[in-house]
């Protein structure tokens, strides 16, 4: 027997509509890294059709997998497209791009046309699907609390049979995705390099305030070690 | 004469698509609330339609008056698909969505449902168009520049000839705008309070970090006065 290679998982497979047509360098298909860029947010950007125009709005996501998962009230316009009559796996489901975006910097050249921004963005695009299985509903309802703070879904109240009622889940595989990365410091032209510009990065940080206690809070419970690692 | 009232500019004027299905009550029409939340980012998710299907893709903005501006290259396919044949305001335009939001905290209730996210965020819908005029166009790339950083477009060389026949310019009139803001703790049920869970929120914070001078910049040139102000 040889000894086990080390599982490395292979990348997504390039589309036609996650290869850029611009700055093909810093397109990535790593699986490993659009993983990490996903782990690290909480809310991305649900871009979906309606009535042939686009819409954008802003959501919470978590991820098991290969799948990400939002959710939102059974009441909400995507919800009521994606799930169709009674949801599903047989419903048509909602096609979505979903894009997730890092700022870590602002590029600042000596020429108005080299800045730019350090991020890290991962583009998903494919067909959201109404959950309806119970137990994928609950792996997919804790994996959005936990995205956004580790540890809290199981220092919560599970959703009662009412609240699951009211919230619809949507199940997007990652498959069609891509990643895209800028690092480092400014491009500007050679002939530039002696202009009186100053010329650099200034990182870009996001971090967490002092935690608020809600006015009712019985001051006997004290803050929840996840939340003090904050 | 009486005396000049002050100037309170009127609010958005709400469309079927930019009043809520759900959580009416969070969103809001006000001009001035509505440029603040712009004018605190620089980075939007520009929403478009190809080939049938959503695309969203992080990109900066400039705000002037009414007007965002977003760019890219002119081969870049939003800007091909809203320029058309020559560009400019006879062209169909492409239809978008442009949304922009800020993360204020994480809010912590009880139960997993009442989980939430204090956030500000703006959604406009409209059709971008490339701007060709030599004015405009220098307008929109100082306000894109500027919006990242007050003060920098004055502070760098200006596109020559070249750079500007490789950017193009999208206009988008804000006109179908709303704006939708989550503040304040969580909204647990009267009947969770005695639960033995911490509950509150969790504020986001965004900041910057100590700039880092380009490699070949010369050491004489100290971080300008509105770099040190960040």
């Amino acid at each position: 027997m040889t000894d086990a290679l080390p599982a490395v998982p292979p990348p997504y497979e390039p589309t036609e509509r996650t290869v850029p047509t611009r700055s093909r360098h810093r397109a990535a298909y790593d699986r490993p890294l659009v993983h990490a860029i996903l782990d690290e947010g909480y809310v991305c950007h649900l871009g979906f059709v309606r009535d042939g125009a686009p819409v954008v709005l802003p959501t919470l996501y978590g991820r098991v997998g290969e799948r990400l998962y939002v959710h939102g009230s059974t009441g909400s316009r995507p919800m009521r497209m994606a799930g169709g009559a009674g949801g599903g796996a047989d419903t048509p489901g909602l096609p979505v791009c979903l894009t997730v975006t890092h700022v870590d910097g602002l590029v600042l050249a000596k020429s108005a046309f080299h800045h730019s921004i350090n991020y890290r963005s991962v583009v998903v695009h494919g067909t959201a699907r109404q959950v309806t299985d119970p137990e994928e509903l609950r792996t997919a309802l804790d994996a959005l609390v936990d995205h956004v703070v580790p540890g809290r879904a199981a220092d919560s109240r599970p959703g009662n049979a009412k609240e699951l009622a009211a919230t619809a889940v949507l199940r997007l595989d990652l498959a069609e995705v891509s990643a895209k990365v800028r690092t480092g410091g400014p491009n500007d032209e050679p002939e530039d390099a002696a202009l009186p510009h100053w010329a650099g990065v200034i990182p870009v940080r996001s971090g967490h305030g002092t935690p608020e206690p809600a006015g009712d809070l019985d001051p006997a419970i004290t803050l929840p070690g996840y939340l003090t690692a904050h």
